[in-house]
C-alpha cells in the first residue's frame, strides 16, 4: 500500500464552481494522469475511491464534478439537468476542458501522457474531449456509447473502450450500433465489451434502497469492468515510458 | 522463464487418430488446465505455442487436434470437413470429449480444474463442453459465437468470455445477437467483446499470401484478446487456490 495524497479542487464551469478530487501518487515528478468522469448523478465517494486506486497505482487521477459539487439523486432533478447536457457536445466538451486544465495544471502531471475514463454523462463527456481533438493517450467509457456530431469522431486518435450491461435500456443495441458504426467509420481504433445481464449503471453500487426501473449492480460485472478499464491504462498509459 | 516440457499426444476421436499438442508446466503436483482447440484450418504453431504460453504461466494446457493430424489450408477442403463438423454438436463433443480425457489422465492435470477455450471450430467444441453439461472453470472462445441446441445452453455452469471482429462475415451481427440471446436466456454468466474494425481470425498470423474475403490478421486486437484470455484465466482458474 502506498501513500496518496489527495485534495479538493474547486473551478469553475457550466456556470457553476466545480468540486472535484484530485489524487497523487507517492513520489515525485511527473506521472501519467486520469481524467475521471463521474456518472450523471454526480460525483460520490464511488469516483473518488476509483480515483484514489488510481493514484495506488501510480497515476495523477483527477474525478471531476459535473454539478457544482451536488449530488442529484432525485431522477427529476438528475435528468433535467443531464439531457439538455448531453444533447450539447459544446456544452460536455467546456466541463470536460476547465477539469483538463485542473489536470494539466497540477505539477505532478504529465500533461502529454492523459487518457479520459468515465461513466455515464461522465463517459459521454470522455467520449467528446476526443471528439474535439484533445490529445489523449486513450478513452474509456462505462455505459456511455453515446454518439456524436457527424465526422467529428475522426478527430479520435487514441485507443477507444466502452463497455456496457447488455440489458442497459438506456444504451439500447441500437445505440450500441450506432456508437460501433460511428467509431468504425471514423477508423478510430475501438472495442466494446457487452456484459450479460447487465443495467445500466451496473458499475456503481445502490445509491439508496429506489428500485430504479432498467438500474441496477452487478458487483462480478463491476469488478470486471474496473480491470478492463486498468488493462486499457495499461495497454495504452504505461507507467513507464 | 521458467522450463516448460511438451509431448505429442495421439489418441483416437472422430474416426481419425488425433495428434493434440500437450505442454506441462515446470514443478509437480497438479495444476490446473486448458483445454486450447484450433480454428477449422486445424492445429498448428499458433495454437501450439499458445498452449506453451499457457504451461509458462503454471497451467497445464492441451492443444486438441480436429483433424486427424491434418491442417486444411485449403479453404475448400477446411469447408467441407468443418462445416457438417459445426452442424453436429454430438461430433464436436465427442472430439471435445476425447480431448478432456486425454487432459484428464494427465497426472499433472487437476482434473476439478479446467477451462475451456478455443477459436473458430475449437470455439465452438468448447462451448459444446460446457452445454453437454461438463464441469468447466471458464469457457472462453474467439470468433465462436456459435448458437447450440435449444435449452442446452442452461448446462453450462461456468463463466462465457467471447471475443468477436466487429468485421466478421462469418460471426454477423445477427449471430452475436443470437449468442447472446441464448447465453442470457439461459441464466449464463456471459461475457463479449467485439473488436473494432477485426475480421475473422483476426487473431491468427496469416497463412500464407492468399487473401480470403473476410478473414485478416489484426495484431492489436490479436495481443488484446490473448490478455482477455488470460485475465478470464486469471478471474476463474487461479494457479493458487
Amino acid at each position: 500500500m502506498t501513500t496518496i495524497t489527495t485534495r479538493t479542487v474547486a473551478y469553475p464551469a457550466d456556470g457553476l464552481t466545480m468540486i472535484g478530487h484530485l489524487a497523487l501518487p507517492s513520489g515525485t515528478g511527473p506521472r501519467p494522469a486520469v481524467l475521471l468522469g463521474p456518472e450523471g448523478i454526480g460525483l460520490s465517494d464511488v469516483e473518488r475511491r476509483r480515483a484514489d486506486a488510481l493514484a495506488e497505482r501510480g497515476y495523477v487521477a483527477l474525478a471531476f464534478d459535473l454539478h457544482g459539487g451536488r449530488y442529484l439523486s432525485a431522477p427529476e432533478e438528475m435528468l433535467a439537468r443531464c439531457m439538455p447536457l448531453l444533447a450539447d457536445p459544446d456544452r460536455m466538451r467546456a466541463i470536460g476542458h476547465a477539469s483538463l486544465d485542473v489536470l494539466r495544471a497540477e505539477p505532478r502531471t504529465d500533461p502529454d501522457r492523459i487518457a479520459a475514463i468515465g461513466y455515464g454523462t461522465g463517459g459521454a463527456i470522455a467520449l467528446e474531449l476526443g471528439r474535439d481533438g484533445v490529445d489523449l493517450r486513450a478513452i474509456g467509457t462505462v455505459n456511455a456509447l453515446t454518439t456524436g456530431r457527424p465526422g467529428e469522431a475522426a478527430r479520435i486518435r487514441c485507443p477507444v473502450w466502452a463497455g456496457v450491461g447488455s440489458e442497459d435500456p438506456i444504451m439500447s443495441p441500437a445505440q450500441r450500433d450506432a456508437f460501433a458504426a460511428e467509431m468504425q467509420a471514423a477508423g478510430v481504433d475501438w472495442r466494446v465489451v457487452v456484459y450479460g445481464g447487465a443495467l445500466h449503471a451496473f458499475h456503481h453500487p445502490p445509491v439508496d434502497h429506489t428500485v430504479r426501473p432498467g438500474v441496477g449492480h452487478h458487483p462480478v460485472h463491476a469488478r470486471r469492468a474496473w480491470r478492463d478499464i486498468l488493462g486499457l491504462l495499461d495497454e495504452c498509459l504505461p507507467l513507464t515510458e
